[in-house]
């Protein structure tokens, strides 16, 4: 991961770069006209994630119109759950849908069919990887096992993860086991994922918010800690980003304790408070407000400056702190992009 | 608020209680079976509301039940929409509705008739100060402006309120001036409840969460605030506890400049982190995770020894880090006040 040319993985190997690279989540989505006509001819969307053809053709959308520093993976964090032998399917309009799962029941969760399972997201990488631009980095990523798990226990998504913080309580051993199950699945998906082209992995922890500290402990810290041991026991030496959103406070244990090599921050989080607590150097990416890329004009402006001035001392990739929303005119994304690199 | 036998008042003057005092949030709620009764009978959630005959016997219900130190009125954070002029109604199963509001026309909403239309609260709080024991405090609350707003734009409750951040970063001082309206009635809305007997005011900001810095100043900071300064200037003397839910970082900027005299802490807090950036002396309130409450066992009784020892330092209210739940045993209420009793 060093003597690279690509400015995303200088910064991850610790160089402070102006201006910095930028990438957006999700941006392969529904706000680009050129995602929704692929969309619309994928029709199932895990058929969808798991053909590579289609997959690598959206991954490279944004690359082809905005230059983004990255292109991420498009696939879904509940690919996962499909691999443990779980069903998930999509209703369209409202989101995923699993089969309500009994956390005593761990045990049959199998670990054993990854790569079979998971090989056609291998694929859509390789296939991106010689599509890109020498300067683009390609990044794979997974969700993390507590914010998989709260979809297997709740049956989809919910609006607090009662159910699943529920189980975690009152089954701690079964629970730990199949966040276990989880991680152990996940470090394979990544090394996979490394193995298939990937320069960097990133975990998305979208629940871990509202955590105690006795369970984020337990839920968070400790399962990503095993994933980033597996892939680096496996021998794969690529950066990994973490995303504890909503963590709060608690960012402080997760980059100390996990071995992730970077940060990415929500857009709650204040970023004098973060350069407190977070390691000498250790790069951040992030964080601003989807909110005010959808707003665009003058406070577009603002907050993108505000954020540029924020990390002007440490490593920072530019991202946001959520996805990308489909209202987003692309014109907003194009006012974003020059007034980074007017601070080249 | 000195020289009180009260255990709740003596917490916010600064005192140190142990056993600390202890209440719930939402402990008026579905989980009793009495509650449900009254619930059942009386109709409409708003009409339910503004029946101070029902609303004051389910504000008495859980102290007649568990002796609590605190009773909270009944009442909605949407009633100061209604008097504003708004429309609100509630959909059994799916929450509130309004009629979505653009806050570019701020300037129709009326804050003079808050006493008029909200004066059955007042007389819920007459009814039910006379029915409680002598060391049972009476609290009132209301929404804080930013939380009531979301639900005014997005027209109900949403998964991240999203178009009300956008708003927000679009129109700035539409936005900022219906939160002074928002505010304006609030303050009014305490002042009442002040003089009808309420010993303790809450305001509710269960949205804080997720708010970039300048935004969390202009619409949490600035607007409280603007409330706790407003109710001073009308002689309200009682103490007044400020809930920012999910402002993780931010609390440290709350506490400090809103005014408020004590914060009621959320499930993420972590309680060393809070030690080091409350004021020295500041009464919390919490922040027991309503899932435990409802898991019971062991996870119950050592999160509360852990609360418990968390706050053995600093005045301290026993509660939840957010509402109980209705699918919560009433034993397990029983459990958790026995644990805290314990320590006496």
């Amino acid at each position: 991961m060093t003597h690279s040319n690509k400015p995303l993985l200088k910064v991850l190997a610790g160089e402070t770069v102006s201006p910095p690279p930028v990438w957006l989540m999700r941006q392969a989505g529904r706000y680009l006209a050129e995602y929704r006509e692929v969309r619309a001819r994928a029709g199932d969307f895990i058929k969808f994630c798991f053909s590579p053809d289609l997959a690598a053709e959206v991954t490279l959308q944004p690359i082809r119109r905005f230059g983004f520093d990255a292109a991420i993976l498009f696939a879904d964090i509940l690919l996962i759950p499909i691999a443990l032998g779980r069903k998930v399917w999509f209703v369209a309009g409202e989101g995923p849908r699993l089969e309500p799962f009994d956390v005593r029941q761990f045990e049959d969760l199998t670990t054993d069919t990854v790569r079979s399972v998971l090989g056609p997201v291998g694929e859509t990488l390789t296939r991106v990887k010689p599509e890109l631009p020498d300067e683009t980095t390609l990044i794979g990523f997974a969700g993390a096992p507590w914010t998989v798990a709260t979809y297997m226990v709740e049956g989809g998504g919910s609006k607090d993860r009662f159910s699943a913080r529920v189980a975690a309580w009152q089954h701690p051993e079964a629970f730990d086991g199949m966040l276990e199950r989880i991680a152990d699945a996940t470090a394979e998906y990544l090394v996979m994922q490394a193995e298939s082209g990937a320069e960097v992995l990133k975990i998305f922890d979208s629940w871990a918010e509202g955590l105690p500290e006795p369970l984020f402990e337990r839920v968070v810290i400790n399962p990503t800690k095993r994933i980033v041991d597996r892939v680096r026991a496996a021998g794969v030496t690529v950066p990994i980003i973490g995303f504890p959103r909503g963590a709060g406070s608690m960012y402080a244990r997760y980059a100390r304790e996990t071995g992730v090599n970077a940060v990415a921050l929500d857009t709650g989080m204040d970023p004098a408070y973060a350069q407190s607590i977070l390691p000498d150097g250790m790069p951040v990416q992030g964080h601003l407000d989807p909110a005010a890329l959808r707003a665009g004009g003058d406070a577009l402006d603002r907050e993108t400056d505000r954020i540029l001035d924020s990390w002007a001392g440490r490593p920072h990739i530019f991202n946001l702190g959520h996805g990308i929303t489909p209202d987003v005119p692309v014109d907003h994304v194009h006012q974003l992009l020059r007034r980074i690199r007017e601070r080249g």
